[in-house]
């Protein structure tokens, strides 16, 4: 498939604008907004019959936090300084962190708070202190990643960062993709629907300057003087590119996705010289709490081993069960802290009355899991927990019978999954080639970028939204301020 | 960087042949070699002042096998049906494994053999039993990998298939090269050094029908009527490359390669199109043998928990302790077996009369050491491991004081790593663009490519030497069937 088109080749353009943004869910609209707000002409192209794409089907909660903290923070009186932000982002992406991009985001991220409420997303001043993967109880600010587990704790004071809208609980996504498209209609974008950008138009110096776009079977073309913004998301629905990029995650994903994340936004910017990075990584969900309560259970191998304090992030616990040996994955908990997990399906492999009979029953290594039960009871007793330093609220002794053993095998669960990897962009949202220099016309955003989630490892609950919509922003911005070319 | 150049913009061709090849390592020699044999007019333009390539500085083991056996595997009594040495290759690799690719192999590495001793390398009727990772009694045939050890050795019949040259020892690849070379030269291939393929030359339909090369600080622009092959290494000299492609494995890799493995090939063929995968990748080696002994001592994390079969090959264990925790591998090990490791430089941690004493003076979780040890030794001493099934030739309980605990920290150790990503090439050699169609005229072999060995965790000596040369082979064979073009 060709998806560069000479400019020499096109006889003559349908529709003329200053920006094209291709993709309307948070990234698009965030983009297409800002860059009308600058004086450009904007048109979006979504592939979909409406706007909304990923974010619309998230909860909308956005990591936000610095310069003393946000509004909802400091209203709530959690303090939380710029470096603090940093310092825990770089440690949740480690070797993987753009740090660049991190620096950007720390610096605008309360900012970009008022800049949503004053979009018209509302955000009502309460914390909800439970461990939920998306408080339910109306309130806006809630932990959602590994701020108060080893090793983030001992990294960064840990503090609130989840800023969700209000009352809306898992549909946040409905309350701001509405508020953002009311916005994108009055500034007066425009918006084609069921169009996708099948192909980008380069002139002869290299530069990106308009689309060929497919509707209804007809291809239109169209002029950019300013250039493209790709936000098309990621390639977790490209069941080819997941195939190639992500083989070991593809056998096992529930994929995580709206339709439309098909990778047509990377195709694009490859084939434009963009290179791809960072797509073997994805986000692995396994949502073992709420209820809460199941944080007091320990995971198991195959081997009868712990491998992770229990208290993380989901997605910590996602990265750190593809990584064993087997995909065999267990839960042992004990009859006093017993529930089944709200969101998944997961199967009893043994029940008894005794840690032996458990292990027998489920044909673990002979006396491997008695042994870790006993070690981690008999420090567990003393609110410690020498192996993975689970946080001392989570400890105590799993010594009330009957015992189960809960299935957490990956290929029966199968996690939820959405990729992490894509177009290498600065943090301004300008595409670059292997050698790092700028394609020029050429901007992109969301997932259709590596951006700052890097691995599952340091994964939070609402860090893609909250990079999407930020970063979308930039590259609005940033491309509103190029001249309009005559060609 | 401008990689593609169109046709129409050269003026006129300063040279012309059938075919080019970009790279005289294994790969390129091989493909070379093959393509003027088939009658085409070959020239390999090598950016070294010689021949060689990461094949020369290798002991150019080569994992071979299947139909029936080899011959040199059959002259010594082993038996290996393609099925097997397929079903072995499946297993290494798993999700990631290329099944065209791997099936094409099997079919043929019996008669790769063949191949190499007609070329003129000498190969010794002699079985190496021992566990070393090059054998140094120059015999010609061994076991490399991981197919004795759990769970290998229940998917598929352990069978030895390291391929060495006679009495090479560690230069095997010497005595490769200089085969190779001989042969080259006799049949006529052109050769230039000190030249580097800048740039690729593309026709108007897009196929690539030359090539810019560099040499002495001028362009020469030579067309290529059937072709260009680019077999030029991987990138694990190219640190911005490495730093983008395995952050992490960067900060602790010894980077093992020639200098020229800077990803030439990989972004003239992403320029013209194609498309890479598995770049994440690595074989990340620890040697924790020779001496073959300290098989018997086990592996533990900074958890003081076991974490692999500890009769595995040296990449294997390479690939699990880098998905630890924390970089913090160390062997635990009794006096009666204790040595210091032929290929590392390792560090005594601690040494103690008893197990705790060494716990406490290493640092480890209180009791965590002890309790592992124990475990281990209860189920040596009846010649099972039922955690990690390491064969029971190498169980023993570790019970004679003095006992030690050396370090094997990774950012310490620094393991040896190379990549094993590339572009996406079909069995043939001919890359592919990311919907998998055909790049006309585009070639590639060796590291350039996404092989055979996709990871480090099913990795075996010789599986990367084999395989550049295989598949260099099948990539000059198809080349020379190929048309000549008349522009």
């Amino acid at each position: 498939m060709q998806r560069i088109v000479k400019l020499d080749d096109i006889k003559q353009f349908d529709l003329t604008t200053d920006v094209i943004v291709a993709g309307y869910g948070g990234a698009g609209g965030c983009s297409a907004l800002e860059a009308r707000r600058a004086g450009s002409e904007v048109l979006i192209l979504e592939r979909a019959s409406g706007a909304g794409g990923s974010t619309m089907m998230s909860a909308c909660e956005m990591y936000l936090g610095g310069n003393g903290g946000t509004k909802l923070q400091r209203d709530l009186g959690f303090e939380d300084s710029t470096e603090n932000f940093y310092n825990y982002l770089m440690a949740c992406f480690g070797d993987h962190a753009d740090e660049s991009r991190v620096r950007m985001f720390v610096d605008g991220a309360a900012e970009h708070f008022d800049w949503m409420e004053a979009l018209g997303v509302r955000y009502k001043r309460g914390f909800f202190p439970g461990r939920d993967v998306v408080a339910l109880t109306g309130d806006s600010l809630q932990f959602t990643g590994n701020e108060k587990s080893y090793p983030f704790s001992e990294i960064a004071a840990p503090v609130p960062r989840g800023h969700l809208p209000a009352d809306a609980g898992h549909e946040g996504g409905l309350r701001v993709m509405a508020a953002l498209t009311a916005r994108v209609a009055e500034a007066g974008v425009k918006v084609q629907y069921d169009t996708r950008v099948k192909q980008l138009i380069q002139d002869e110096s290299g530069r990106i300057c308009g689309v060929v776009a497919r509707s209804s079977g007809t291809d239109t073309y169209i002029r950019a003087r300013q250039g493209v913004v790709l936000c098309t998301g990621g390639f977790i629905m490209n069941e080819a590119m997941t195939r190639r990029h992500i083989p070991h995650l593809d056998a096992i994903a529930t994929r995580h996705g709206n339709p439309g994340d098909v990778g047509d936004g990377i195709l694009l910017g490859v084939a434009a010289g963009g290179q791809t990075i960072n797509m073997s990584e994805a986000f692995v969900g396994i949502a073992h709490y709420p209820p809460e309560q199941l944080t007091f259970g320990i995971f198991v191998n195959e081997q009868g081993q712990r491998f992770i304090n229990e208290d993380i992030y989901l997605a910590r616990l996602g990265h750190y069960a593809t990584l064993q040996a087997s995909d065999k994955i267990y839960m042992f908990i004990d009859n006093k802290h017993f529930e089944r997990p709200a969101y998944m399906k997961t199967e009893l492999v043994a029940v008894g009355e005794t840690v032996a009979e458990v292990e027998r029953e489920a044909g673990l290594p002979e006396g491997a899991l008695q042994q870790t039960v006993a070690y981690y009871n008999k420090f567990a007793a003393e609110g410690s927990d020498p192996l993975f330093h689970k946080a001392s609220e989570w400890l105590q002794p799993l010594e009330t019978a009957p015992f189960a053993l809960v299935s957490y095998r990956l290929s029966e669960i199968k996690p939820f999954v959405f990729t992490l990897g894509g177009l290498e962009v600065l943090p301004t949202g300008e595409v670059v080639n292997p050698d790092r220099e700028v394609i020029p016309g050429l901007y992109a955003a969301g997932r259709t970028v590596a951006g700052i989630p890097r691995t599952s490892k340091g994964y939070a609950s609402g860090m893609s939204v909250a990079d999407v919509t930020f970063f979308g922003r930039v590259a609005g911005r940033q491309i509103a301020r190029q001249p309009r070319s005559a060609n």
